[in-house]
């Protein structure tokens, strides 16, 4: 593999929004040259796959202004700070989205939404032992769960069903966890 | 379902970048309350996945600077304008980034990236027909072709070996289309 690299020579902000940081930066690229790349700091997410003891999960049904319509999405959420331990904010996310809380959650996989444009890492947990407790949702947050049987919300995220990258990718590892622990049994 | 939509009050653009469009709207919010949604125009893209006679397929090794690391990726690239041919697209990066021309694109999902705050759609295509030609790159690409087993690609992707979304998304789709060929043959 050759050397693909590019090394940041100069950076300037864009932005310094709510939501959003964006830069702009001056590359040197791997033939000696120069470029620009405008991106977005992200501080990283965690998305959960909640694994009810009868089979179902959880997803939740929001609308998502950049794309102007609603998803069926895995439970996730932004960490606070970059060094914000992923679980936690999984298990926060899950409880505040959906009203369940989760006695075990197991790291399945991570990655990464957006690599044209921006360094977010979404980490992705499969919650165990779960209960019911009460949703707590955030002031301008508005979000419908609807529980499912896990088997089917794979199903409809390979039949391109569900269009968030997010939840295709939680859903596509949380059935190769769930084979793993069937082979294991 | 209850009505979930949020509407545009205002829109106020931040950059307007060689590659970032960012704004700034004020939004009404179900309850009738006010918030701000900070979000990125994109013109929208097309991946594909060559499907070669043999059962190989064809990733591309490319250094990503948002994450700072290089990412084995199904061939990819932006629409000019929101209103370019996502077929025309499909052809014209396969070429351009792989160096093989294909008979047939067909087209087997779309899915967002980054629903959060991007309205980024990509369109998914599977490309048969395949012939080599000449990898022609943009100034400042420096991509690197990998051929593998389509197989093993989606094996890697549904392993968590693969930590491009947009990646995953495709293999997945292409694995659902590959046995609907099979199952049709």
């Amino acid at each position: 593999m050759s050397n693909l690299a590019e090394s940041q020579l100069s950076s300037e902000q864009l932005v310094d929004g709510v939501l959003l940081r964006a830069f702009r930066d001056e590359v040197r690229l791997p033939d000696g040259n120069t470029s620009v790349r405008e991106w977005i700091d992200h501080p990283g997410a965690s998305a959960i796959v909640p694994v009810l003891d009868d089979g179902r999960t959880l997803l939740v049904r929001q609308f998502r202004y950049p794309p102007r319509r609603t998803f069926l999405e895995v439970p996730a959420g932004k960490l606070d700070e970059p060094d914000e331990d992923p679980v936690e904010v999984a298990a926060r996310e899950l409880e505040e989205e959906t009203g369940w809380r989760a006695e075990r959650f197991e790291k399945i996989g991570a990655a990464h939404p957006c690599i044209g444009y921006s360094n977010e890492i979404i980490h992705v947990f499969a919650a165990h032992g779960l209960q019911p407790t009460e949703q707590d949702l955030a002031e301008g947050e508005f979000v419908e769960v609807v529980d499912l049987a896990l088997d089917e919300a794979v199903r409809r995220a390979r039949a391109g069903e569900l269009n968030d990258m997010k939840t295709i990718t939680a859903l596509v590892y949380a059935a190769a966890h769930v084979n793993e622990q069937a082979d294991a049994a």
